[in-house]
């Protein structure tokens, strides 16, 4: 691959941004295929229009270069037009969007990317968990753009290969019979610790949120997390990659549509809508909840079971939910599982009597960074030579 | 990507390429990209070289039409000028051959297929695993020839992610500190049956490796499976693919350099090299050491542990050994696997505290070709758009 071959455009450089610079500009193999010509943040823009400033900047200097830089962050139109410039005063084969926010706005431009050739590498799960009208945009653009291409193997499960798996699987001509798992790095926590597969904890869930709240585990609200919204985001981004899934439960809303169980009581939901969040009081008002929690476990408890907060996608039941589901104290979801780890399982026809299953940790700046640049290297693979 | 991007030639129709040709025969998509412009068994050829008997041809006909070609299977050498002419006469833009053997004469042809300027995808681990002067062949004839690509997914684990992953691992600036994992479907079966996670086992090893033998699940001849030879050899793929253990662990002989436990005892062994491998007194005479398995297994019990043929690479001590570990019951090899799965962990850099574990099915004729042809895309995607 020649030095070069793809411009590299960065939006967002927060942990994983950072995380996303730092791999590329510390290998210099990548470096010769990877070539950044734009950071941004939300205020500054950062441009590398020439090939000596594209060669010299360094892991030491590019944030104190952007944050001195006078260029204010385009809005998405005007980034396309310093992005065409830049690609046709180059060598430059192709030019990717990486998108390491988690902003609404530039999920919304994704169409605008795609349609003027530009290729789209994200973790950010905005745009594909978000509305149909968005994502068929996105669809759409990119048909009528063969070159574009959009890669977000980071949205779900960060590094692990899981889109990439149901894709081979999917693209093989593989049936998905169902797809399943814990997709939340801080649920997994939670229910590792409040529901071990050893059928023995007596602590309180209360306890263990509010640990896992302490330890950052937990959004600054750990309403937030326990809402299930996330997990819900991720199946909508999975449950669109199956044609027969995606045609049967079309969720017009993306994740607001998939059925979601909150685990946040009744009670506490109904005061969130008329007082708002209250992140200081949360755990000592869902304490007075606990012995709720304790005869759910105890139910399950009693069937040598554990509960998992786990998302689901039936091809056969065409049901794609967030929920919580009581497993065997043997399987995987329960014995293998552990620290705040991802695990998801395919079951196909051809891993019918037994799944496919990837583990490992889902969440993490270095391991999100690591799908997006695996990502932009299959576009360079795709663009580059 | 337009109707016959892709010309792949086929060598070796048995199970997995029976397999591989319905996995793209049933799919217009795959027919559309990927174009098979040959099919061969060891007696056979059967030539494809016009667009309609490309398109005419069928999972119906194909068998009957290469049993009844009257054109012998040509040597490799002759295949090469086959394919280049069918290439110059196609509006293929790139060639695929497509190694379902097991066979070391087609391996050894991998650097003239290179040097050809074509990509090979296969199954066949003789290749990968043999000795480092073939190894270093394919990489110089790939090295020069930079059209010309290589995909072995399916010599490890079949269908399942693990040499895509740990590419992405490495390219991304990862660092291995170790791979382990259950790498024989055979061997699984006969662990996970003798050796169960609930301590509880008393059922004879031979009882084990003689139904294993019955259902078909080894070798006919089961020292062979029990020799941990296929083990090596998937470990010697992996550990070329890691460049520092490559360096430190060069293995010039391959898989015959890899410190690999047998599980037939010695004195079976030292009997097996005067007598030769006579497959139906294989179990009568492994009978006899049923005293020394149970007394090793009560070992491990003691502990809480079970024992699994494992592979390991561990980048730390520099070492690479096919061989029998204790693992606590509890632990992902115990608790986690059944049937005839395969597991594997990675250790990483990134992944430090817990690893990154894919698992499932590694063997069969559908997963495996799943496999190649998931590979076959991805020349595709590189050579064909």
């Amino acid at each position: 691959m020649a030095t070069g071959t793809i411009n590299v455009a960065i939006i967002g450089v927060g942990l994983v941004g950072t995380s996303v610079i730092s791999q590329i500009l510390s290998s210099p193999t990548l470096r010769h295929s990877l070539s950044i010509v734009s950071l941004q943040n939300s205020k500054n823009l950062l441009l590398l229009s020439s090939d000596s400033e594209r060669s010299q900047i360094s892991q030491e200097t590019w944030k104190a270069k952007l944050a001195s830089s006078e260029k204010p962050a385009p809005e998405p139109e005007e980034l396309i037009k310093i992005l065409q410039s830049i690609s046709s005063a180059s060598a430059a084969k192709h030019t990717v969007i990486v998108d390491n926010t988690s902003n609404d706005a530039v999920a919304n431009a994704y169409p605008s990317f795609l349609s003027a050739g530009f290729s789209v590498v994200t973790p950010n799960k905005k745009a594909y968990s978000g509305p149909a009208t968005l994502f068929s945009a996105i669809r759409t653009a990119q048909q009528s753009n063969p070159t574009a291409l959009t890669y977000l193997e980071s949205t779900v499960g960060a590094g692990l290969p899981i889109i990439s798996t149901l894709k081979d699987l999917i693209a093989t001509g593989d049936e998905i019979h169902k797809i399943e798992g814990v997709l939340s790095g801080t649920l997994s926590y939670i229910f590792n610790e409040w529901c071990p597969p050893s059928l023995d904890s007596t602590v309180k869930f209360s306890e263990v949120v509010k640990v896992a709240k302490e330890q950052g585990y937990t959004e600054p609200y750990p309403g937030d997390d326990l809402s299930g919204s996330d997990v819900a985001r991720k199946l909508t981004i999975l449950s669109r990659l199956v044609p027969a899934v995606a045609e049967a439960v079309p969720l017009p809303e993306g994740f607001a549509s998939v059925a979601t169980r909150s685990l946040t009581p009744a009670a506490m939901l109904a005061e969130e809508k008329t007082t708002g969040k209250n992140p200081d009081s949360y755990v000592s008002k869902l304490a007075a909840f606990d012995a709720e929690f304790d005869a759910l476990r105890e139910e399950a408890k009693k069937e040598g079971k554990v509960w998992r907060y786990v998302g689901v996608i039936d091809a056969q039941t065409k049901e794609v939910k967030a929920s919580l589901e009581k497993y065997p104290a043997t399987h995987p979801f329960a014995a293998s599982l552990g620290g705040s780890d991802n695990i998801i399982s395919f079951t196909t026809a051809r891993y019918a009597t037994r799944p496919l299953l990837v583990q490992g940790s889902g969440a993490g700046a270095d391991v999100t960074a690591m799908g997006v640049v695996a990502d932009l290297l299959k576009v360079a693979e795709r663009r580059g030579v």
